[in-house]
């Protein structure tokens, strides 16, 4: 497959930003566009190299695009699909890095111009930060990339999807995308409210006595509010049944807490360490760049 | 004050062979003596230069000791502040390292012998590795380490713990032992338990979709059961108030999931995200190493 022409990427915060720096390290293609409805948030991508040109209007940022990569809260993705769907080639493909999938799918799906080009995916990296001067070209690098396809998402598209992230160093999967809500509630919606939940209980005047569990516990509670209420309304029901699973366990470590049961505490802590210490964090930046 | 000459750290894990490593970087005392009852243990630490001497017997390795510093488990640590006060000189100091200090500074300053030579204290630093293998000469730089003196604790004891800590890099601040204890229960032992709590509900075959929510928030959960187990019933009742602060947090989170309110959980989210942006993690790595 040939390197594609143009990227444009839709949203140029910390996600976007990374993709535009992966794209242009990596030759993965022979131009980013930058679109943005915020002027001073183009101007300090392409200050960073992140991308090669900024266009304010979508309809002017995607004329031309082979590869259009929706970069936005999962409360604006579907709107910006619709319209790239609608402003772009036929023989375009349009991607979105949202963290939930079911919802923006079916909505996408729903269009047939979007459904003709359209595939839902969700690169599993990121940050507590804010912004485009915090991308990294590496972000992706031995990383999964979910991509999450319907019996309806022509072939061709998820294949080229396929490509594009792995040539940006990304692990790609093929998952339904309830599926993968259901997945995401575990393994990053709950440990989000979690560490907001930590965050919140614990007084700002205790930080001299607070060390490595309250830092790293708590890390991504610094994160964006908006940007999370909307990944978790749009994943209710999967995360009520995480929070339920989470609830259980903290009422288990109560129940034997209240008893001054020590070997009901280390059998308790021992199913946590048995599972947390199976965990290989995935290896970065070892893989080689690659070109499409 | 002059620089001591022997130290004997009893226990030589983790944190022992730290105090061992930071005090021959910064030539802190004359000579490392390293007490355990385990005999691999000491020739590791040994052979990672975090003791200059070994010795399998308390009575032996306190003879000479004009700082005996008990690193053990909290669930041991009193019978060998004990053993350390009979069989060491009048002119010792003893001080420990344990998580809780309450029952272990009560216990010790029940004992006369213990009452006149010993301080609590409590670096608050540390890892969820076990084992002198892991030990670091840094640790303690920059890091808070809490002495919990009581009416009781000769002044001159509470100094020379003072000096010590300092010379290793530590930052030194006083706190009554109950007070300590409420505290930690909120910074330390309640992110430990979340964490545990957390990673037994995450299914390890979800791990291909955890990114860095999910290493952080469990981090310390692979740590040592039956050292925690300890900590917890140590710090029960504390523990159990930071608990039901935790719990009101993660139910008004699911109130507000529930009735689908995205303003709810943005002004949720962003009580933790003020608390957490205003954390500032101590600067580690930056003093110069000094002398006693």
């Amino acid at each position: 497959m040939e390197r594609p022409g143009t990227v444009t990427i839709i949203g140029v915060g910390l996600i976007g930003g990374s993709i535009g720096l992966a794209i242009r390290a990596r030759n993965a293609a022979y131009r980013v566009i930058g679109v943005d409805l915020d002027p001073g948030r183009l101007e300090r991508a392409s200050r960073l190299g992140a991308i090669d040109c900024a266009v304010p209007s979508l309809e002017a940022g995607v004329a031309d695009a082979e590869i259009v990569v929706v970069s936005a809260p999962v409360t604006a993705s579907v709107a910006l699909i619709l319209e790239a769907a609608r402003r772009g080639p036929e023989s375009m493909l349009i991607t979105d890095v949202g963290s939930t999938k079911a919802r923006i799918v079916a909505e996408s799906e729903a269009d047939s111009q979007a459904r003709s080009r359209f595939v839902g995916g969700h690169p599993i990296a990121g940050s507590e930060r804010q912004g485009v001067e915090y991308s990294r070209a590496d972000l992706f690098q031995g990383r999964v990339c979910a991509l999450t396809p319907t019996p309806r998402t022509p072939l061709d598209r998820v294949e080229r999807t396929r490509v594009f992230w792995t040539a940006l160093g990304a692990k790609v999967v093929e998952v339904d995308p309830a599926i993968h809500d259901d997945q995401l509630a575990f393994t990053s919606h709950l440990p989000h409210a979690v560490a907001s939940a930590l965050a919140s209980t614990i007084p700002t005047e205790l930080f001299a006595m607070a060390a490595g569990a309250y830092r790293d516990g708590t890390r991504v509670a610094d994160a964006e509010g908006s940007l999370w209420a909307g990944i978790f309304l749009d994943n209710r029901r999967p995360l009520l049944d995480a929070l339920s699973a989470f609830e259980g366990e903290i009422k288990a470590f109560r129940q034997a807490l209240e008893a001054g049961d020590a070997d009901r505490l280390v059998s308790w802590w021992n199913r946590g360490r048995a599972r947390r210490s199976s965990y290989v964090e995935p290896e970065i930046g070892r893989g080689k760049p690659g070109k499409i």
